[in-house]
């Protein structure tokens, strides 16, 4: 399927640095864009260069912004919980759910021994400031239950050990409407380890 | 979910503009960008500028190209046939059978009363010329066979009448593979008019 002259198989490999792009998701694209008017195409360049030109990481959370300090750490309403979060999109996903009125601080990924990736290579530094000057009163570590996840949960929990401030994770257990019987092992034997009473 | 920072927000206006991609799709795209290099950001931005920038229609058969004339315009090997199709993508899919040796003549659109779209909007012009000056001895019309693919086909069978070439279309029929049960009845029914003497 190598056919496309030059420029377009140039964009089609670009396209296909996006998650969960094939080859032919692709060309369908690039042919779209080989549709599209000058100034759609000027404008699709321009929103791509802007994304990175204008956004950057808000110095006080690691959050996304447009300016020096994130919309969220410059609400004065938020409360002085914060929540760990692994990276942007878990935040937003929390955000949606208007269950949570505190803080973040967005680590930029997950403790990998396997893939090199140690305390320093996250945005970790500023957490326990942050508890101290932000009169923090808990942290929640929402990164992901899985074994980097759950071993950056446990280094944090060390590092917040000496403060006075309350160290929670999410719970763990059966997604709300699944079926018990599809559950995988795992998920039911921390659903029942957590099992709460019915008041 | 519209709560992304600004930047964010039109790069994902500008991806929902692909086909098929909603606004979940989009999003992820976008974020996709914001973890790219600098980099790789600007050659997303310069593969899309340089699709509009460096390529054009041959002025041959309308294919797409990045010269003047398209590669198989140039090539002389092609046999004295032309293929003619609606877009560049239905060229595209003829060639990559290997079936097909000659050459074509992109109309870029199908003839519709509805859409307001009369033969002065398609690449028809130069087609007769082509006829005479290439000494071509069969044009294929392999427009898609609906009603305005047809209507198309119909229009340039009487446009090529007074010339001394042959003009025919692609047979159709069940495709194959297929299960007979789940033809539906006009497929069906042309693939029993269009019945070949088994040899």
């Amino acid at each position: 399927m190598g056919e496309y002259i030059l420029p377009i198989e140039i964009l089609i490999e670009r396209f296909r640095m996006l998650p969960g792009v094939g080859r032919k998701t692709a060309a369908r694209y690039a042919m779209a864009v080989v549709n599209m008017s000058v100034e759609d195409a000027n404008a699709f360049a321009n929103a791509l260069l802007s994304v990175k030109n204008d956004i950057s990481f808000c110095k006080c959370c690691g959050n996304l912004t447009d300016g020096e300090v994130c919309e969220i750490c410059s609400d004065e309403k938020r409360l002085p919980v914060i929540c760990v979060v692994e990276d942007v999109r878990a935040l937003m996903s929390i955000e949606r759910v208007r269950e949570y009125k505190g803080r973040y601080h967005v680590l930029h990924g997950s403790l990998s021994p396997v893939k090199g990736i140690g305390p320093d290579k996250l945005n970790l530094s500023g957490l326990a400031e942050r508890v101290v000057n932000e009169a923090i009163e808990e942290v929640i570590i929402a990164t992901n239950p899985t074994v980097e996840g759950d071993a950056t949960a446990m280094y944090i929990t060390r590092l917040l050990s000496s403060f006075d401030v309350r160290v929670t994770r999410p719970a763990l257990g059966i997604p709300v409407g699944a079926d018990i019987e599809y559950a995988d092992e795992l998920t039911l034997s921390r659903a029942i380890r957590g099992r709460q009473k019915i008041d």
